[in-house]
This record gives structure tokens, C-alpha cells and sequence, in this order.
């Protein structure tokens, strides 16, 4: 009945989008298991992918993931596989991330530990990634993937990709996974009253981070075709340092400059409460709240 | 770890504000129970009462209640009762309100449930109050209450003030209880930059029901001295109809006509994640956003 519960997230992504039968084999592993819970999971045919959100207390979730690895190992054989998205291992990427009453740093360390016990019970080659990358070559995930499974071999033996753990050579079926840390990401859309979507992609290049705008935005102009109107896909990847609130008003001043206006905003999929209250917070100014006032904060268990 | 668990919210005040070991033996009732959470409660000397916040699964919060009704028969005599705070029985008051997959109607099924339980257990009369009265006169709590346990003898003698259950005479030492329902409270204060009184309380009467204004929403005008500023200090009765948002932008107008500014906020004890995201979602125009998108949502169990 403690309000200090450990809650950590991992969205592992599986190189399996078709055959159910395998889906279920794998998500076997997330169902009836004290102190975890499978919160969703989307299947690609095209991509041949699974990508599953799961949570847990964070010892349980790593086991967890440690025996769906297992499974993913027995049933896909990267050999044969194909698919549009761009993948290195029967599991392919492993992220955890912290949500509550956990910090990064114990993210890292379980990553760390499921590196090390999955490379030694399976001989798997495993590469840590962003916030749990062991130099900033390996922050980028894009790039620990480049050259994907059919080149993985030579690449484990090239000098600067030494893998983090397990064996220089890739697992023969399964190849090569990349587990790491990183924050919640939040995919939150701005659409502005334009069909022109060069006034969009000119707003996105000056919100987002790589453009001089905000440090944890990532942007890009999206057409919505139907609505006849353009959009700011925004990927958020620190909400908590950089609000949703300060890149819905960064893209309002910046539509500005163009007579555009913004119309209305969107969430994709799941985020964290804070970000929202935080929100909140913002437009009425309310002083001194804390996330402990929030009701279901006292009943998450 | 199924998200469908139904959550109910009860206040139960007691008429024991000094005596810790009584105090003690009462907040016993609501530890250490399967299905059942003490979130927090406060007594108060000069009201020499109790007010306990817990919440749980329907049918264990009402047997807990059930359970801490008979202790406060046992060990509270309201003919030595004294203090501030109006009161008519040793529970004086049990509110249950709807937290989260449950209706108003099943907070009004679980008063009268237990409004029965207990008028028979301990041959205590009872009032049905709020959403669960059986007529508009009693809905108001100060209404059912006035007259307090020294009058309310010949009170229930009264033709329209026969008890809802139990016998017409009050418990000798236990009084009368009122057991009710009702929706969430949300106490929201939004500052203003003026030290004159009146203007508050001239904004505060625009904006509250009672004066023409939002229909779940009570306000007074209340100066910080310290801050040299004053305050519309609001109850929210209903923020699923009446948001905070409304609120707060119905002050920042009716303060237009003084010169006044509003210069912040602040949130006074819990409130329903609900409240604030919505205030969210209506400030960055979110569309189609559904609480299912929160992550603290599909963690509570």
C-alpha cells in the first residue's frame, strides 16, 4: 500500500510482425507475472515487428524481458527475415525507461544487468545505447544498427564496435540486440491553418533542437490532406525539461511570422501524467503544487 | 492488473479531535486492509473532530467504514462532547464519493447499504444526505444537521425529519449519523493583484452559482494580508461540469472591469488527475484526448 513503489517502463521491439502464433509465444512472457504489467503491444506486418510497453517493479520487468529474449531467440531466425524496418537481432532494441519513484541511473544499471545476464545465458552480443551507451558513438541507435543484421558480423569485429557484452561474433539466429535507457518520449502534434507545408516544415526547423530551437524537441511539417492543413510533428524526448507547453507556444510565435495560426493540438499514445499538470500548472499559474496532491498519484500501488 | 478496478473515495468525520489514543483506535479501522487505503486524515482541537480521507474497493471501503462506526460508538459519548465545529453524532458525517470506474449511483447504492448496515447493527438512526437523499430538504448537510445532537431528539420526533433508517429517537451517547454521496471537491484559489477586499468579493459573487455564475462553483473573497493581495478562494462541487479552466478564465474577466490582474493560483489539498488535464487539454487545444492516454491511468490497480 506504499506510495513509493518502483515503476519502470521497457519497450522491447521483437523482429516477429506476422505469425501470431510467435506474437503470443513472446507476449506469454508480460501475462500473469507478479509485478508486471503489459500495457500495450502493435504488431507491423510490413515492418515483421512487435514492439511491446510493458511496466513492473523494475527487478520483475528485467526478468521479464530476460525470458521473452529467451523465447524471441528459440522462435525468430534472423536469417529469414524480412521486413522494411531496419533490424540487427531477434530482439532487436530493448529500452528501459524510468517513470516513478526510479531515477535514469537505475534504468542504466538495469539495462546492465540484462546485458550482462542475457549475453552470458544466450552467448548474445549486446551494444548499450543512449543514456546507457559506453561512448557517444553508441548514444545514436541509428547508428549501433547501421550495416543491420546481414552485416553485424563484421562490423562486431571492427575495432570502435567491440560489443558491451557477449561474444565478438553475432548469435547465428538471433544476431545482435541494443539495450539502453532513456526518457519517456512524448509524440505531441501542433496543426496550424495552412495547407503550405513548407510554412510547416520552416516553423518545425526552428523549434526543434537541431535547428537552435528547444534542447529535448525533435520537429518536423506533416500534411494532413483530408483537413486540408499542415501539422508540427513534435517528438518530445525530455518533457520534464523541456515542456509541452513551451513548444505549443515556441510554434504559435513562430507561426506568426507566416499569418498562421494554430488550430488545436494532438497526443499520440500513452504519456506521463506530469506532462500534462505541468501544463496546467502553466496556464493558471498555480503556485507551489506538487504532483503529490494529484489523487490517483496516491493510489498508483 | 486489471485497469477496470473500481475506486470509491470516503470522508468520514468523527467527533474526536483531542484524544490521540481514541483518534488512534478509529484510524485502525482503515490500516493494514486488503482493498482498502488510508490516504490521510487531520483532527482539529477547537472543532474536536476528525476528518479521515480513504479510498478503496466499494464494498471493503463501506465494511472499514462500517468497522470505525462501531468504534466510534464504543469509545465517543456525544453528551460530553464539546467544540466548534457543528455536529450531531459520533460519526458525525460519511460522505462516499465516485473516484474511478464507479457512477454517482453506485456511491448513492453504497450510502444506503450501508446507512441500513449500521442503523441495524447499532440501532443508530441515520439521514441520507447530498445525492443520496430521499428528498430535496435534505440534501444540505447544514439543513439534516441544524439543531446539532442536543435538539436532535425531538428533531427526529418531526414529521419530515423521520430518520431514512434506523429508530425515531437518537443513540444515547452515538447520536445521529448523515451518510451521503457526493461528487470530488476541488479547492481552487486564484490571486489577485489588489488588496481591496470588496473587489474580491464583488468578483467572487460574479463568478459562484448562488450569484448568476458557474453552476458548480462556490467563492468568497479572502485577503493574504502577508502578500498585501487578495484571493477568490473557491470550492468546485462538480469539475467534470465545471472546469478549473472556466474558473480561473471567468475571474481574469470579471478582475478586466477593476483594472485588477489575476497573478496566480493554487490548488488547496487532492484533486482528480482529471481536473488538471482537462485544463490541459482545453489550453493547447488538444483533440480526441482520452484519460486512457495517461500512463498513471493504466498503472493504478
Amino acid at each position: 500500500m506504499s506510495n513509493e513503489k518502483k515503476i519502470m517502463e521497457c519497450v522491447p521491439n521483437f523482429s516477429e510482425g506476422r505469425d501470431l502464433n510467435k506474437i503470443e509465444k513472446i507476449l506469454e512472457n508480460f501475462r500473469g507475472k507478479e509485478g508486471v504489467k503489459l500495457l500495450d503491444y502493435s504488431r507491423d506486418e510490413d515492418h515483421n515487428r512487435l514492439v511491446v510497453t510493458v511496466v513492473g517493479e523494475p527487478i520483475a520487468l528485467k526478468d521479464a524481458v530476460l525470458e521473452a529474449m529467451g523465447t524471441a531467440i528459440e522462435i525468430i531466425d534472423m536469417r529469414v527475415h524480412k521486413g522494411q524496418h531496419p533490424r540487427m537481432g531477434a530482439t532487436d532494441v530493448v529500452p528501459f525507461i524510468p517513470i516513478k519513484n526510479v531515477t535514469m541511473e537505475e534504468a542504466i544499471d538495469l539495462a546492465k544487468t540484462l546485458a550482462k545476464e542475457v549475453s552470458e545465458k544466450y552467448n548474445l552480443p549486446i551494444y548499450l545505447y543512449e543514456k546507457a551507451a559506453s561512448s557517444p558513438e553508441r548514444e545514436n541507435l541509428a547508428k549501433v544498427r547501421k550495416g543491420q543484421f546481414e552485416k553485424m558480423n563484421e562490423k562486431l569485429k571492427e575495432e570502435g564496435w567491440k560489443p558491451d557484452f557477449g561474444p565478438n561474433h553475432v548469435h547465428e539466429t538471433a544476431g545482435v540486440t541494443a539495450i539502453g535507457a532513456r526518457m519517456p518520449l512524448v509524440a505531441f502534434n501542433v496543426n496550424l491553418d495552412t495547407g503550405n507545408l513548407d510554412i510547416a516544415n520552416n516553423i518545425a526547423k526552428n523549434v526543434r533542437f537541431i535547428g537552435g530551437g528547444l534542447r529535448f524537441c525533435k520537429a518536423m511539417g506533416v500534411e494532413l490532406k483530408e483537413r486540408g492543413i499542415t501539422q508540427i510533428s513534435m517528438n518530445m524526448t525530455d518533457y520534464t525539461k523541456t515542456s509541452l507547453y513551451r513548444s505549443f507556444e515556441m510554434v504559435k510565435m513562430e507561426a506568426k511570422r507566416y499569418g498562421v495560426n494554430v488550430v488545436g493540438s494532438e497526443v499520440i499514445g500513452l504519456l506521463p501524467m506530469e506532462a500534462l499538470i505541468d501544463t496546467a500548472v502553466y496556464y493558471m499559474g498555480i503556485e507551489n503544487f506538487s504532483l503529490n496532491q494529484v489523487l490517483e498519484n496516491s493510489l498508483m500501488e
